[in-house]
């Protein structure tokens, strides 16, 4: 590939890390990772995220027993990533009756996870780009409503996931992506090829999984993604996210 | 601030781009931009978003309709983003009857939304690293379903925003973001001191766009906001939203 940079040699080097040193983040070191992370795009300048940064034991204890990942507990720092309209339902001159409908709309929603994905991933490019490791946490929505009661958010806020960072305490391993021919179109949604193309990718991943020295396994792609389809599971954000403001259109 | 590395530095100097030369970008730039964007962090390996390249002038005149962003026909590459589901539900095996409710949910909505924020960012950052500039298009949501249509999305799927990526022609201007303790809390969300620190913010909002040679204008962050969330709009990207699976729980 031409046109190799820091920058990009970092994305493509990028691997989850789920093991951690016992060594806390300096706040400096979470000062340049969040004004990095907030000179993220942002819709119209609104800044619709904040971020939570969790340092008491007891509530980072709380937050492993929701995720059931113990590097949710032992980490460098725990970020929690909110779409945030609170802060401009605090403004001065807010007017509620007419202003309250742009949180309430599906529209208001994506805005609000979109801020705090970009925002996201700029901390955790940097925070890479430290030498430090990172894990994103989807598995903070297993309790949403617990989460939320525990960072006391107010209405119009939603934990949307955490971001676990540290110094990591292993390499990780990279996970090869989809052909970048399924994923990417031209002009129009390309459907043709798809089950050709996926069934050699599938082949790629079972020889992933059995080249690993620990949780060697017989699987691909697609059984894996079958398998998680299959669980139902986080219903209840849909109520959770409702009662907080949103959707409500 | 310590640390300034090329990645962070690169953040810190982040700038919407808005004016693009007349110059494509290289079948090799797209390749490379794109693989950067799949390296992003994707939940569970699941890669739930589609990335569409438009290239047909046509196309791109029409979403320059829709935007009313000139910058959406004038640009090196227009990217639109798709959260998709879609391509899940074309596996070996997939279980209709079973796995679509997970696509249904407001948690399975976030999790597209979110794994197409986290590789847009990852693409943004790659297109300044080489030097280019770019602006992310909420503005395609004006029409949602219109987009769709344009770019023939199958159920499951949602532009949910595009990225128009260029030479610039011009620096573009750096908009200073809200005080770090106003974005980020420890533990608990933070209201206190909240209206003092948006009216000290507001303050060198002011003088930037006082400062401005263009668009020198009287006003501050609270105007802006409270201005945009006076707009009843895009209340119809709910309706499509449903008509593509989503929110159905």
């Amino acid at each position: 590939m031409d046109n190799l940079n820091e920058t990009i040699q970092l994305m493509m080097n990028h691997r989850t890390i789920r093991a951690f040193e016992d060594k806390t983040l300096s706040d400096e070191q979470v000062k340049t990772l969040v004004q990095a992370a907030q000179m993220a795009p942002t819709s119209s300048h609104r800044q619709v995220y904040s971020i939570i940064g969790i340092t008491d034991p007891e509530v980072k204890k709380e937050l492993r027993e929701i995720s059931g990942q113990p590097y949710v507990e032992a980490n460098g720092h725990l970020f929690v990533f909110v779409a945030d309209h609170y802060r401009h339902s605090q403004l001065e001159g807010f007017d509620a009756e007419v202003m309250t409908q742009t949180f309430e709309t599906t529209e208001g929603f994506v805005v609000g996870v979109v801020d705090a994905a970009l925002a996201a991933q700029s901390l955790n490019l940097a925070a890479e780009s430290l030498g430090l490791g990172a894990c994103f946490l989807g598995s903070l929505r297993n309790d949403i409503k617990r989460v939320s009661e525990l960072l006391q958010l107010p209405p119009y806020t939603m934990p949307v996931f955490g971001l676990a960072v540290g110094y990591p305490t292993d390499e990780g391993s990279q996970k090869e992506r989809l052909p970048m021919d399924v994923v990417y179109h031209e002009n129009t949604y390309e459907t043709e090829g798809l089950k050709e193309k996926i069934a050699e990718y599938d082949e790629n991943i079972r020889a992933y999984y059995q080249s690993r020295d620990e949780n060697k396994k017989d699987a691909n792609w697609t059984n894996i993604i079958l398998k998680s389809l299959q669980r139902k599971y986080r219903y209840d954000v849909d109520d959770y996210v409702k009662s907080q403001g949103f959707l409500k259109q």
